[in-house]
């Protein structure tokens, strides 16, 4: 029996699968998370939700579609007018990748359904230094998050954000994953490609860089393998 | 031409027509947010966000369907399992048709949207006296989210959450109502029927015991009206 239950936001890719993998070892029961927003890769990303659950064992398992999310638009992820850049991690500024506020309709989910099977935590996988510039990654932001969980739910309700990589490098985070046994073939990163990933957009370029600083091969096929 | 623009969160309800009728008294260009979320009377209700829509010429118009609150339950609006009780006002705590963390979804969703069309301001109308005892209707859980949309969007996006009828009575909403011209009847209150008003439910009594005190009659058709 388990005594504690925490909602994992598990997209299907590296970083959220970390994160499960970090409240699996503190022994939480893992209710696991799934948000389809009209992204180019949701079948792929939703298998890989399926595949890291099966290996959890996970019994709690909530999938929704935010599709409004695309229809809003403003993201080269859901707005598929917009290119997905390709090879430019140096880019200043907030990249066109970014859904606006995503971040924080995925924690208003997370919270409803935390507050309703009695979660305790809610695991983001939220990675503020090498992954972006996307505002809604960094960690005042879930501190201001967590305050408006204190005050708008229940009294008794107690519901803490847990962000457990959001200092880690891609590196750390590829380590950290090999440390604890999570199923990191399962995973998948890509934002353009559901066959093979393509090797270029910016969160293909940051995983392979993320294993070849810790030394290490990633086990998921790559249609190209850039020189990072 | 309008110089600034503003999301309205409309369920079809009162409160949030008049609360639309003050922003567009402000000068600003409406533009009309609503959500099913497996509510018992998302028709009815859809119906009165268009009517209200058509009222003030609204040109942009977004409907989201938040279904995943009714599969999370935990709330007599959307679990039709917990029966919407009747006449009982004067309970205390949490009521049971607490959705739980719904506006936390609302004003998530609000704001992605607020920030892709340019939109200043996002008016909800929010009531903390005498609507609730729900946790995410008072004042404070406003400005703990005005914190998270000012750290979790882009740094030159400026929004502003307006809630211009949190401390106001039923009997005020009533009577701002009137006094902007807003097209009170053609909102829709009860949470129970969609044919005619129940006249039992809460809504329906803190509606009716608004118009009493503010010395008018509701101008939609009711079921039955107790003594309130």
């Amino acid at each position: 029996m388990f005594e504690k239950k925490a909602v994992c936001l598990v997209s299907g890719g590296m970083d959220s699968c970390v994160t499960a993998a970090v409240a699996h070892r503190e022994g939480f029961e893992l209710a696991f998370l799934h948000a389809d927003y009209g992204q180019r890769t949701l079948e792929r990303e939703k298998k890989a939700f399926e595949d890291i659950a099966n290996f959890y064992g996970v019994k709690q398992k909530l999938c929704v579609n935010l599709e409004y999310l695309a229809r809003i638009g403003g993201s080269a992820l859901t707005d598929f007018d917009i290119e997905v850049p390709r090879g430019q991690l140096k880019r200043q500024g907030i990249p066109i990748t970014y859904v606006p506020f995503r971040n924080a309709n995925l924690l208003a989910v997370a919270t409803s359904w935390a507050e309703v099977i009695g979660a305790k935590s809610i695991f983001i996988g939220a990675v503020a230094e090498d992954s972006s510039g996307y505002p809604d990654c960094r960690q005042e932001f879930y501190e201001a998050f967590q305050r408006v969980i204190n005050i708008g739910t229940r009294p008794e309700t107690q519901i803490e954000i847990r962000t457990p990589i959001i200092h880690l490098t891609k590196a750390d985070i590829v380590r950290l994953g090999v440390q604890l046994g999570a199923p990191l073939n399962l995973t998948w990163s890509c934002y353009k490609r559901e066959d093979l990933a393509c090797g270029e957009c910016d969160s293909c370029l940051l995983r392979l860089r993320g294993f070849s600083q810790a030394g290490l091969t990633d086990p998921i096929p790559y249609a190209v393998k850039e020189f990072i």
